[in-house]
């Protein structure tokens, strides 16, 4: 019999319990051993659970105890989480853990930590989702050329909702909140980092690369109005937050925002709190894995499979899917600057004679083309100019920005969305 | 070093050697070792094939070379390959293979002859989509309710044409197999084996269950017509061709045909040659996973995908994922005649009185009621009626049908297609 301890016993962990037990048969069948859940350590033990199994408040009872096999670390955190998944390496036990944030910052060190020892982190991006599993073998033969995904639930079922039903941000936001969709503090979801956090794992995976969050382009879903939906639906695309790996030369680019993407592109099909992932690779081409993407029983059956596979299978591959480091090709965190890509403006305007002159020449003087150009009138004097350019440089398109900030006639941030083809 | 032999250097052979020379430095570092192509089996030596490695038409040469670690099984067919999996695995060899003819006939003989040696099938369904080890370790701690999948291009290839352009199905066929996308003996295709023999394999992972492909029913595109079509237009449905395993109780069916599917399933928007495969687990939901089904350079990066995880990962979990006998649900395979689904109809008759009304009551005295009802003319003397029904059993249908077909008004053969919700 395999025993596992749950350190944090929330939504997920009592999910994991739940699994266990009520596909207890099939899943012995399929690990060949028995798997029971014999403690479970949280915080706050006066808090009522829906499990049966034995809590403590005492962490180092359960990283201590020679009889646990496998400790599941659903804590939430960095700094704690760490100091447990460490210590349970060091003591012999496998890990599983659902830590989009600890991973974020401490993967490299934990595989360092494990050695062999396996690390399951299915369940830390895109919860259901086996991504994780599927860049790490299912895709192995292949360079990763890209990573498209939608892998914060909040900000996919906010943008379709204004795209759909053509709700403002606040509104949305609000129902979201209530519905349990969103935080009460939601800026971990809507400004980008969540997503962040779970891209640098997949990066990992793709590339050999470490980065942190703050080495990375993040926006969020918060300047996003009406006049931007509007002009998707004029031009076939969709809006959505992508987080997106690229592979250009030797260069790695990394980064969150929201993006225009075609209708016609598979991914933006992808709707609601609903997550999906599309790779390419140079030689399977795009492959793409869809579910959902958080929710207690989803993510706890990520947890479980990492733990059938543990069980399965012994010992496991190396935790980010390298056995040994990756040089040959030197890839290199491209800084932002360098980015290229096409560009939307909404830039709100006094409706003055020559202020479309004024803008077109700026971006011209910054080597930036328009491709189309929507203009809306707002009351008798204000206007809302709505571009979008042929590809650049994100130093030039940020540079036009400024100057244009800079003219009389603006009396407010020009906003801009990425185009992502 | 890894040395690996390939059997079969067709286009997808050809793939693999290419594949593993080109991101030798990549994939070496994921598996930890070397891996290189020293031989390759051949029939015909006087063909030209696109690969530097030594072939020989003497394939025992290959299976008694103790230098090779494993086998790469790219043959065709289902007899020959399996004398040479069997004898490659009795030498203590390795075995990965892209067959998944011989799978639906020789799975459960091959798990046991290889007993800890690991056997590797990613590319026997879907080519690139890694959907065996999404089954097999991503999706472990669930039950799985229903798979559905859109395993065979040609067939989704020919259907979307249909849909998007008009064309009708013989036209649709030539051009197909002018573009290389049909056989020029189009039928393991169209009549649905290829995607039968793939849906075998997905259900002895996701069940535990042992059929043949004589066992389950199986029903090809070729009776599709505009008129199929154009209800399905009407009514918000697309067509697909569906490989489909069910839960229900503790029967499981099993089935391959096409199906009336709403437009807003997420398998309904996987168009063209393009493969994905819908998977629900009791825990996760529903998890979708999208990619090239077909082509050398996608099968190989799946067969690749095996070797690399065969290195890097040593022993492997079972082939079909069951570590010991699942038998606690004693599932069975569900007779045809219990199927429970809605129906759709195309009965064309000689426009008299009365006949819709004999339609009727022949449906009703079968205790199928009908849902939706399109009536087309054609020509003075000729209708098609256009039915779909609500749930009723397989049985049911195809004894009211059989009845229809006897009545004077009837000059050619009732079609029908499940309706899928």
């Amino acid at each position: 019999m395999i025993k596992i301890a749950i350190v944090g016993v929330g939504t997920v962990g009592e999910s994991v319990a739940n699994i266990l037990e009520k596909n207890a048969d099939l899943i012995s069948a399929r690990a060949g051993k028995e798997l029971k859940v014999i403690k479970g350590a949280v915080k706050d033990l006066s808090k009522k659970r829906n499990v049966s199994i034995p809590l403590t408040d005492d962490i180092d009872e359960v990283l201590n105890d020679k009889d646990i096999d496998i400790v599941v670390e659903l804590m939430g955190g960095v700094d704690e989480p760490y100091k447990v998944v460490k210590k349970a390496l060091e003591n012999g036990k496998a890990v599983v853990t659902a830590n989009k944030a600890l991973l974020a910052y401490h993967r490299y060190d934990l595989q360092k930590i494990a050695g062999d020892l396996p690390i399951g982190y299915e369940a830390s991006v895109a919860g259901g989702i086996p991504i994780i599993n599927a860049l790490k073998v299912g895709l192995s033969a292949n360079k990763i050329l890209a990573i498209k995904g939608i892998i914060n639930g909040t900000c996919n079922y906010m943008l379709t909702k204004m795209i759909n039903e053509g709700i403002e941000f606040d509104e949305i936001l609000k129902e979201s909140q209530e519905l349990g969709y969103a935080e009460a503090d939601p800026t971990f979801d809507i400004g980008g980092f969540d997503a962040a956090h779970k891209l640098l794992i997949l990066a990992s995976i793709a590339y050999g690369i470490d980065s942190k969050p703050e080495d990375i382009l993040i926006e969020g879903i918060e300047d996003i109005n009406s006049y931007d939906i509007e002009f998707a639906k004029e031009f076939g695309y969709s809006i959505k937050l992508l987080a997106i790996a690229k592979k250009i030369d030797e260069n790695i680019e990394l980064r969150v925002h929201p993006v225009l993407i075609k209708n016609n592109q598979m991914i933006s099909k992808i709707d609601g709190v609903m997550n999906g992932i599309s790779v390419i690779g140079d030689f399977v081409g795009e492959t793409l894995y869809y579910g959902a993407g958080a929710g207690g029983d989803a993510t706890a059956s990520a947890v479980v499979s990492d733990i059938v596979e543990i069980v399965r299978a012994g010992k496991s591959s190396p935790m980010l899917g390298f056995k040994k480091p990756f040089k040959s090709e030197n890839l290199k965190l491209l800084p932002t600057d360098y980015i290229q890509t096409k560009y939307y403006l909404r830039v709100t305007v006094k409706d003055e004679k020559g202020v479309l002159a004024k803008i077109s020449k700026t971006l011209g003087d910054s080597n930036i083309s328009i491709d189309t150009f929507l203009q809306k009138q707002v009351g008798d004097d204000k206007a809302i100019l709505l571009f979008s350019t042929h590809v650049c440089y994100e130093k030039e398109i940020k540079k036009a920005i400024k100057e244009i900030e800079g003219y009389d006639f603006i009396n407010q941030k020009v906003s801009m969305i990425r185009i992502e083809d």
